[in-house]
């Protein structure tokens, strides 16, 4: 059965109401990024007062248009939005973005209601208002007015805040994070977060889901809605002190809840709650490109004893171990370190490492069956070439396709400087997760524990 | 007067006690570096086999050398160590460093006990054991065996562990940490952290003050140290797990000694404990850059609401406040917004904010006798280049300049991608501190505060 939302973010044909020749007016914006996405589709601009805006034919109201209208973005002034949206009843439209602020997050309420009584016993889909719209990356659409084109990826993003969002795309494609969707949910009106779970859920192009909220309105249902996916969802979950929770009032006009009672439920659906965006986007990296740890046990690879030590106390602050070796794998390391070393976990291969040692203590690892996940770390230690320290990962990765016993997952760590720099976005463009910071890179890998875990859980559902 | 370790950081007279024309050992790396340093001072590179090494008169005996010698780096074979040691009792070296490695920390506690006595009742000060040495960026000496420059600034940095502190170097080059020192302290055999940081404590060139530990030899004259010390100390200690603590002892062979012991301690004495080597750069770029938070009360302006919240909660996570704006303030900002919006704090100046409300209202914030402390914050909105947001930052840091009550410390925000990046780099240069987390600016405007807390602390004692 197809999702009620797949033409929304599909539309064949698009009306712009509010579209406007003036290039400092959101209607402007709005259909410029439409007419410039990489998607066929029919569009109509909406102004009474002109006849052509970007070479295209412009209608007066949306009732002139002598077709089918899948999806209408408004950009008009509040109060006259409600007339707008009774055009859209009468045209049948099934889906409406309503761009326009001032609503209940600047006190009207009143205004806000009168929408939801005329979209009350339609079929129409609402995303605002007060909303970006949503960058549709994986069929190409882009149906917001904000500028910046999202590299096409697994990532679907939901986001409350719509400047936050918008940053989110440059950060995503900073940290080589490829976006499926991203979209604003605004105030709410009637599409929320958990319809938007669902679809992606079911959505072929989405891997990964991501949100960052400040509130929801229906609690239950915005949990079930994790509980359903069979997807990583990573949350973000802004207003946790009393001065936050202000914040977000004035910001959405919701209330922040209960912080405590949030994470809980969260965790209990099977979510994974991330500290902020900067995290969301380091465990949306790792899952999307790493496979799940099947359990807590993770080995780790330095050339730097220090750096060995935080990744360790980082790793068991988030739950996760840092086994003994065993015997076989001791003494494969063994062989390949220096005579005054010896092996132990993390493993310090010693600041003179070069590719081999990288590549053998790592393969030692992957092969022991008492080890779920690898941390590849390097300081810029002075004798052997970052490249090599890279150059091993990279061939670890693809040795792993050959090999059953090696589908753990693989992150790195570095510390060092513009060196390492060009190969760390060698690595992120090769898909590798590798972070600045053990602090990082054990929450990434906990990311990855997690999801190993509620995998485990949906086969023992299945069963 | 003079401190004992004066000659030691700015020798006169230079031995290098197995300096090599082999290009794969450490004495020849060693040597190289202290050539290549831009320092005035006399060089003896001493190996029996050799006449001349790097264009240098070769002495096959320490006590060959006619001249007396400030310093010996001394990068030999461990079991050779003590009869080098005893020449430099002999020839009255008043400071050495102790490269080698194969002692302590490789089990061999009988072989660093030997040297311990010979030293034991001479005043020669000891580095090491299995250390990189130093480099003194300030004076332009590089003493040690690794090879990469730190660019010259405020920070002096102690590192238990060789290649992390390696790795600091470069780290520290990318965030446009400037270095005054950088030292690593291996087995501790006489010189000690505490002695590091009396020194650090009295030195003209250091304002700031970083160590990374994994275990302290004597708890009490550690913590004395940084009570005495009127700078600034950051401190990450690493072991803190009981996998970490093992790691440690194969690393340094030291006890890592009770996590919450040292956290409490270090608080005591006045110190400021960093999570990782990257909040160690974040908070020393703010100290060194900015001037410390009289209060704990933070005022935030943003372009973009959730960002807001999120700096807001993370203030409030770490012991920081977010008061309402006094009367006066929400007037001024007030004006500047557009009508539908109210100020608050955060102080969100939408989406479409320039240079112009970035300024007003940062300035309204460093007027507010209410407020301690500024962070101003972006996303990648949109509507504004990046370029107003740095732009009126830099404004308001000329300012501060002239005027008396807006001497606050003031830290940035930025998410968003490619386009950021560049002008993140110029205010870094610039040395304003900016972060791409709501988490990290947050944490080093706690430094800022609690800095302003020890020398409130300091004041008093003082009348």
């Amino acid at each position: 059965m197809t999702h009620r939302l797949e033409t929304f973010f599909k539309p064949k044909s698009i009306a712009v109401v509010g579209a406007s020749a003036n290039t400092t007016k959101i209607g402007n914006a709005t259909l410029k990024n439409i007419l410039i996405s990489d998607y066929d589709c029919e569009v109509y601009p909406i102004n009474p007062k002109e006849k052509q805006i970007l070479g295209e034919k412009c209608y007066k109201k949306l009732t002139d248009v002598p077709n089918d209208i899948d999806l209408v973005l408004v950009s008009v002034p509040a109060k006259i939005v409600p007339q707008i949206m009774r055009d859209c009843v009468q045209k049948k439209v099934k889906n409406v973005i309503i761009i326009s602020s001032g609503f209940s997050e600047a006190g009207n309420h009143e205004l806000e209601d009168e929408l939801k009584s005329i979209i009350e016993k339609t079929d129409m889909n609402v995303l605002g208002p007060n909303v970006m719209g949503y960058k549709n990356s994986a069929d190409g659409l882009d149906a917001s007015f904000v500028y910046g084109k999202a590299r096409k990826g697994d990532l679907s993003l939901i986001s409350q805040s719509g400047a936050l969002g918008i940053g989110m795309i440059y950060l995503a494609n900073n940290e080589f994070v490829g976006i499926s969707k991203i979209i604003g949910v605004g105030n709410k009106l009637d599409i929320d977060d958990d319809d938007l779970i669902d679809y992606f859920a079911q959505d072929p192009d989405t891997k990964v889901i991501g949100l960052y909220i400040e509130a929801v309105k229906d609690g239950r249902k915005f949990m079930n809605s994790i509980k359903r996916c069979k997807k990583p969802v990573l949350v973000v979950k802004a207003g946790i002190s009393e001065a936050g929770a202000r914040a977000t009032a004035s910001h959405t006009g919701s209330m922040a809840g209960s912080d405590k009672i949030y994470g809980a439920a969260i965790k209990q659906a099977g979510g994974i709650r991330c500290r902020d965006v900067v995290e969301l986007f380091d465990m949306a990296r790792a899952l999307a490109g790493q496979p799940p740890a099947r359990g807590n046990r993770i080995g780790i690879v330095t050339n730097g004893g220090g750096l060995g030590i935080l990744l360790t106390d980082a790793c068991v602050e988030n739950g996760l171990t840092v086994p003994k070796l065993s015997k076989t794998t001791y003494k494969k390391i063994d062989k390949i370190l220096p005579d005054l070393i010896k092996p132990n976990n993390p493993v310090d291969i010693v600041g003179d490492a070069g590719f081999y040692r990288y590549e053998a203590a790592t393969r030692a690892l992957l092969e022991d069956s008492n080890i779920d996940g690898v941390i590849v770390a390097s300081v810029h230690g002075g004798y052997a070439r970052p490249q090599e320290f890279t150059g091993a990962i990279l061939k670890m990765i693809r040795e792993r396709k050959l090999h059953e016993e090696y589908k753990k997952p693989i992150l790195a760590t570095w510390v060092g400087g513009k060196e390492f720099e060009d190969l760390v976005w060698d690595l992120k463009s090769a898909g590798v997760p590798i972070y600045p910071s053990a602090w990082r890179t054990a929450r990434s890998m906990m990311g990855l524990y997690l999801e190993g875990q509620r995998l485990k859980r949906e086969k023992k559902k299945g069963n």
